[in-house]
């Protein structure tokens, strides 16, 4: 039954060696790992605007230097990771070029972040879509924490499915929201240069009263948000095609110039249009409907726009399950991640982060607005921990033209320094639990990578002196009466050794004395100890009786516990039978070191 | 951890030999065993009086006589039960008389039809006890299931404590009840006869237009809810001190006694005072209200009642245990209900009544009024059978004076059958869940007994022919690779059997070689069998494996296989290794009549 609801949900298992079939070209790659990136155009620029509105309508030219700053930022975000895949064919995130050419515990403070922000981007994001839903339809918004629970379920079937079929259902609507943009900016532009907008606008340059450092600082960073994702090219690279490093990089560039493209057109366009940030309407809808009014091609891009904002949590699927397959190999994560499941996906990695991001989605009610800054605190550290790790590297290896790429790194290591410090002192309110979480996430980490260790340690044995030793053996079989399951166990355990005690635990003198009787009246062999339990417990007196032969015998015998266990033909008359066997079971494991050996017992009615 | 919190809940596990100790007294048992049948006073004549209210304010002296024919219905019934007790001194329950005499399936309705009544005495009692709290405190009105479960929570410890404990707390408020009752109604007499109550109330026999035989004996059939509980004495004689039967005997007839009185002395002020039912005030209060006025009188009279009302769940917590007890031992019920707990209770039923009766308060979220009538046919269905049971125990033994006690029996049976009749009829849309649930729970008896059946009869075996009988063995031990839990494991296999196999299941060529090479250095005389995955599922091989095994080998072997066990030092650290173990184990379980022996392997660190 599981198995076949397994099979239409998620398909039907494939083996190992069609793993190459399931590697991505550059258009799929695109598709599934960009939906992050690009969807932050959606928001980017108004991010900025909201700022600078706080020093009157007024600053807002100061958004498009701003933009230009942020462009930049991309430029050189881009031709950093560039590098770092070429350097790193394998899969350069931040967790392997940091650990790397950092040391280990800074590597791990790049994976940590990393982790933590995968998981809030899909909480973020079905919750932002979901609020594009019920914005639509506000009979729906009770049910905000069902639909994006129920988004969530459906991102994490189709990355169960594996990543070229989400590919193909996924690359639709990010190619249609593409397109959709560029037609809005083309419009846009066309009608601004006709003469078609009329707005008054503060030119360029004009002076503001009130405007200070800080506050330019801050809409930076806000705009910055639009970046988040970038990384997500470089994480994946065993992800691609081969030659994986070269469709990487071009994946990359593509990606880089599409987004900047995006972000450039929507900041010029909301200036042109002098369009103010407003809580009822998103900057991108105030230009559709400056473009090209309320009619059927707006409510087409605003839809859109909605459903991009819901699979920018689809990078995340994408980069979560690799980077915990990292750490796992590395034994700082569970050895469990490192498993590909039926569709040769990371299973593991998949479901835990759709749990954990559903947790967060419940816990919040579907409210996680305040999770933003925290997310994008958890992409600039890891940014700038990764850069760093490029600039030692170059000084280090100084390969063939190493200057222009340690420029290029230190630039780039600089600024995201910038904007990480520029976020936590201006939103520390929203970003302090970094500072619980992340070292709680590495000392997890290391206590994991510790046990993985001292296990190691703990049964490695030296292949030329340590062989396996016989002794001789004691069998345990406790017994509830003369029954045809205890003449079945008593008949196994008599054809592995000769030393086979039955025990029987009785509650009184009449009970004890009825059970001694039949047993020499069956005779089977073997002798019967008989325990007398004046509280009723049959596993108290029976557990001291194992600890006191295991004290004499362990010297020269293994100690075996053969316990009869009932199997019901049907599940519901479990309840039926006292289980006592898997209590003595339970009781046993976590104590002793006895063989604890089951006969089944298969009711046939 | 778990055996100390219990341990200050419940107290230190108790010698079976304690039982004695536990026995009740006559006054404990009053206390212990009419809970129910005494806190019925509390709304008795109030039911008359509604519905004879349907004829007017004319037709209330009517409540004088059906009160005095409820009084003689509960003399019926304890002239009944006391014959019941001395011809069944070990427990006369319905189910025990019923089944004695009218069969066995009579029997199972007859406890069929009070187990339920007892899960709901306690779900309507906690929930009209809330009721009672949140009237005088309207701000708790919304943790009204909170306090109704807590209630039942404290009712199950004090009862899991065992039954002199739970005794001596409860006995207080009975007592205290019982006592303030009889203030109320001497007090009220005397006022009355010196002349203090000035009501104009409709003179006895006056002539009323518009009443009924129907609204008649709908209003007496009302009255008779105050006689449920009159059973859980008969059902409860193996918990009397000795001798049970006398002492039983006695306690039954000085409940009845209180009971008559009570309810005698409640109907008469009630008519006397000239009180009519109130949706706003009940008539107890109405009562107290005219006797002593709004003091503190009153409102202590109020505080017990509520106190009682809650209390009246007790009985039922009583009376499910041992019931379910002898439906186990006559192989009804699951074998469970049959042990003693810690403190000597039937720990089990205690526990599920519990359960099963908090489920109902919360799936009715405390509003279980609706349930009454439900649970007043529960009653008199089993007081049907049972005193026909009775009769026709007359008939058959014609012991001396037999006719007297049959002419007892028989009108009791009348009345109640009437009874009976006049619920369902008056009632139906109430009461039609009977009709669906009873057969229900008749069948569940049957299906359990038949598998019990069933099972003895595969496990009986026959003493003189069927002996254990040896073969010889094969262990099949699964390894991951050659470590020191593999070494432990081949120690205990060799130490058993010749017939070692090793099988390991490797991913690919690289993989399966390098295991080879590693089998063939180590050398550890067994057999290595490499099975290769393409699918990345360890259990499917391997099983495949066992199966052929088992196909080759079952004519002369036992197989075994032996599948090492990590024990982590912390639990957390089970979720880092893979459990693969558990999961063969699991499947194995399911399938195949092969043994599985788990070696424990605890890591030290």
């Amino acid at each position: 039954m599981v198995s076949k609801v397994k099979r239409v949900l998620i398909g039907r298992p494939m083996k190992s060696a069609e793993i190459e079939g399931e590697k991505l070209s550059k258009l799929k790659a695109l598709a599934v790992l960009s939906s992050d990136a690009l969807s932050s155009v959606a928001y980017g620029t108004e991010q900025i605007l909201i700022v600078l509105m706080a020093a009157g309508f007024a600053a807002v030219w100061y958004s498009i230097p701003i933009s230009v700053a942020v462009l930049g930022l991309l430029l050189i975000l881009i031709l950093s990771y560039r590098q770092t895949i070429y350097s790193y064919p394998a899969g350069g995130g931040a967790y392997v070029v940091a650990k790397d050419n950092l040391g280990v515990s800074t590597g791990l403070l790049a994976g940590g972040s990393l982790l933590v922000d995968y998981i809030l981007t899909v909480a973020v994001s079905s919750s932002a879509g979901t609020d594009a839903i019920t914005s639509a339809f506000p009979s729906l918004h009770d049910h905000r924490v069902l639909i994006a629970l129920i988004m969530i379920v459906f991102l994490t079937l189709m990355n169960l499915r594996g990543v070229t079929e989400s590919a193909s259902v996924l690359a639709i609507p990010i190619y249609l929201f593409v397109v959709a943009i560029f037609v809005l900016i083309i419009s846009g532009v066309i009608k601004y240069l006709m003469g078609g907008a009329h707005a008054a606008i503060p030119e360029l340059g004009s002076t503001v009263s009130n405007i200070s450092l800080f506050l330019l600082l801050k809409a930076f960073s806000s705009g910055c948000s639009a970046l988040t994702g970038v990384e997500a090219v470089s994480n994946a690279i065993p992800n691609f095609k081969q030659p994986s490093e070269k469709n990487a990089a071009a994946t990359l560039v593509m990606m880089g110039v599409i987004l900047g493209c995006m972000f450039t057109g929507i900041s010029l366009l909301a200036y042109w249009y002098g369009i103010m940030p407003s809580e009822k309407e998103t900057v991108v809808s105030q230009i559709a409907n400056s473009v090209f009014g309320r009619g059927t091609i707006y409510y087409m891009i605003q839809g859109i726009t909605a459903l991009i904002l819901f699979l920018a949590a689809n990078t995340a699927y994408s980069a979560f399950p690799l980077l915990a397959y990292m750490l796992a190999k590395d034994k700082f994560m569970p050895r469990m991640f490192m498993a590909r499941g039926d569709r040769l996906g990371f299973s593991n990695g998949i479901i835990n982060l759709g749990v954990l991001s559903a947790i967060l989605v419940i816990a919040f009610h579907g409210n996680t607005e305040n999770l933003i800054p925290l997310y994008a605190v958890g992409v600039f550290i890891p940014f700038t921990l990764s850069q760093l790790g490029m600039m030692i590297r170059w000084i280090k290896l100084k390969p063939a033209g190493w200057v222009t790429k340690l420029i290029i790194n230190t630039i780039g290591m600089l600024t995201t320094l910038t904007i990480t410090m520029i976020f936590i002192i201006t939103k520390f309110s929203h970003v302090w639990m970094v500072f619980i979480f992340l070292p709680i996430v590495i000392l997890t980490f290391y206590q994991i990578h510790k046990h993985y260790e001292n296990t190691a340690c703990e049964l490695r044995i030296n292949l030329q002196d340590e062989k396996p030793e016989t002794k001789s053996s004691t069998i345990i079989v406790p017994v509830a009466g003369v029954t045809r399951v205890v003449m079945h166990s008593l008949s196994y355990a008599k054809s592995l050794t000769d030393n086979v005690i039955a025990v029987y635990v009785g509650f009184d003198d009449e009970d004890i004395e009825r059970m001694e009787k039949k047993w020499e009246e069956w005779n089977p062999g073997v002798r019967l100890i008989v325990l007398r339990s004046s509280y009723r417990s049959i596993t108290r007196p029976l557990i001291k009786f194992i600890e006191t032969v295991e004290w004499k015998t362990h010297e020269t015998d293994h100690l075996t516990i053969l316990i009869p266990q009932f199997i019901t033909k049907h599940w519901w008359q479990n309840i039926l039978h006292n289980q006592t066997s898997l209590m003595i079971r339970a009781i046993l494991y976590a104590r002793k070191d006895v063989v604890i050996a089951t006969v089944p017992y298969h009711f046939q009615r």
